[in-house]
């Protein structure tokens, strides 16, 4: 197995080499702004670590990969036009660089130009990496149409939560590990194991995300912290607070919050303290990192490919940023 | 070869026959919303109709014909996001009716749904038909970055103008053609002669779209007569009178209009009559329906296929509505 840095590399090679159509250079220059920020590229090096663990060469499945990164991007590009955010990876978004109409339709290309790279080279896999891909498609949009419904919802359960997570962000990288192990020729067994790999790191990578906006270090986060409580953002820690929190103090609190955002994120931390908010969630995620290591380890893989996917997941735990 | 209207029966049966997923709500009632119009279907018509006139089952492209109208419509609910437009087919937006996010994503949700059409049941021809829809799709995205480049820019000329409708709509035509010859198992020559049936169609219809604007009837048209004149929208009129009137007269009178709309109106329409562009776009608009004829002619189809296509593309002609 290459090393991470190696599969990473790889990745942002592909991608800036990608040759763009000089016009319309509206629709092309925010996608090429997009897909240059560099990064750990980690659902790309998913799928072409996977493709080299089932048996396969990774660079036949390099055209997936890079439409697994370029499809994450188009979600991103999309969602921080529906989110109105300014911000992303420290640069500012497609939409207030450009404007929101331009934002929409290279996102638009972007899908596309992401359905094209799965199909390149794909071979007698074509069927079934087109179906991957369109399958989990409509699972992430529908985990963002719960995500904007549950900013108008007071009752989310932690289940309701977990699942709008898993649609949103892990089945992705479920579909990124499958991905490879289908161009990589595995079988349905290791395709199933491989993908129940990626799901759990998902979920475990996206509940460290949601500790992290409170608990993490603002200097390697690489963002302010405290954005979540701020906005009363829906996430595990809220989520799960609410239920825990019996007195109703969390809920009245948040609801007519007349306080400076500092004193609300004193607060709101306090409540989650008293809850033992933090200790829940990081037990969380270790337990979705050990699903993803049980889950690898029933793949069939050498000692040494199956490690790379064990280091990959214990990683997330000790992840700062 | 079927009738036309049972052609288009046949399609809004399949399209109202959609067994969405009841949940998320706010992802799939937009997408039903749009797709429920009702309407001549002209895309997916012409790709049932080529596939039987080539000499396959009609049947065999149904999923594939679906898979035109979605992708049209999915055009439709993104560009009216970016318009701001208010109204469709006399009907709130879906971003009017729900919101802009809701748009955005129902909208990501219809193309990939139109994506997976096109997958279903392709068997031998998948590769082909993916490899259409995809190089279609980005030139339609290119139609709707020239189009909104164009509202930008002073000079345009009439080549650029019609180079942008046809990336903007005629490809779609065309490609509904070629999807259905496909699907039909035609050979290479007859593909291309179907595509530029369509896409010579789709020219005609575009042109006559920016006539009747101007000249339609009302009642008939199904939207205010004068539109594109009060909004300036770059249409082929416009483009051809700018370039056609020398005193400048047109130019500096869009540019700074102080009347009423009624009377820009007319003004406006003085300076077509002027400049003989009422009989300047018919022209046109004949040239291209022969240059489709022409090109259906080339097809090798039964007299009686043959006649089916001819018809549609002279009725362009006889179009009021």
């Amino acid at each position: 197995m290459l090393e991470l840095d190696t599969l990473s590399e790889i990745i942002n090679e592909s991608l800036r080499d990608i040759d763009y159509p000089a016009y319309p250079a509206g629709l092309y220059q925010p996608i090429a702004y997009i897909l240059d920020c560099g990064g750990k590229r980690l659902r790309p090096v998913l799928t072409l670590a996977a493709c080299q663990a089932v048996g396969g060469e990774s660079g036949n499945a390099i055209n997936q990969a890079m439409a697994m990164e370029m499809f994450h991007n188009f979600t991103l590009l999309h969602d921080d036009v529906m989110d109105k955010a300014d911000l992303r990876r420290g640069r500012p978004t497609v939409h207030r660089k450009w404007d929101e109409a331009t934002a929409i339709l290279s996102g638009d290309a972007l899908l596309t130009l992401a359905t094209q790279r799965v199909t390149m080279n794909a071979g007698e896999h074509l069927h079934d990496v087109m179906e991957l891909f369109n399958k989990t498609a409509m699972e992430v949009y529908e985990g963002q149409q719960y995500d904007m419904d549950f900013e108008q919802e007071d009752d989310v359960s932690i289940e309701q939560y977990v699942e709008m997570i898993r649609l949103k962000t892990s089945v992705l990288l479920g579909a990124a590990c499958e991905m490879g192990a289908i161009m990589g020729g595995a079988d349905k067994k290791v395709r199933d194991a491989m993908y129940t790999f990626g799901e759990k790191l998902g979920l475990a990578f996206q509940l460290q995300d949601d500790y992290l906006d409170t608990y993490g270090d603002a200097l390697i986060f690489g963002k302010e912290i405290g954005g979540d409580i701020i906005n009363n953002k829906r996430t595990w820690l809220l989520v799960t607070a609410l239920h825990k929190d019996t007195t109703g103090k969390l809920r009245r609190f948040i609801d007519h919050c007349p306080v400076s955002n500092a004193e609300k994120i004193a607060t709101v931390m306090e409540i989650y303290a008293d809850n033992d908010i933090p200790g829940l969630c990081t037990e969380a995620i270790k337990n979705y990192v050990n699903e993803a290591i049980d889950a690898v380890k029933t793949a069939g893989l050498s000692p040494s490919d199956e490690k790379f996917f064990i280091d990959l997941a214990l990683s997330t735990i000790g992840r700062t940023h």
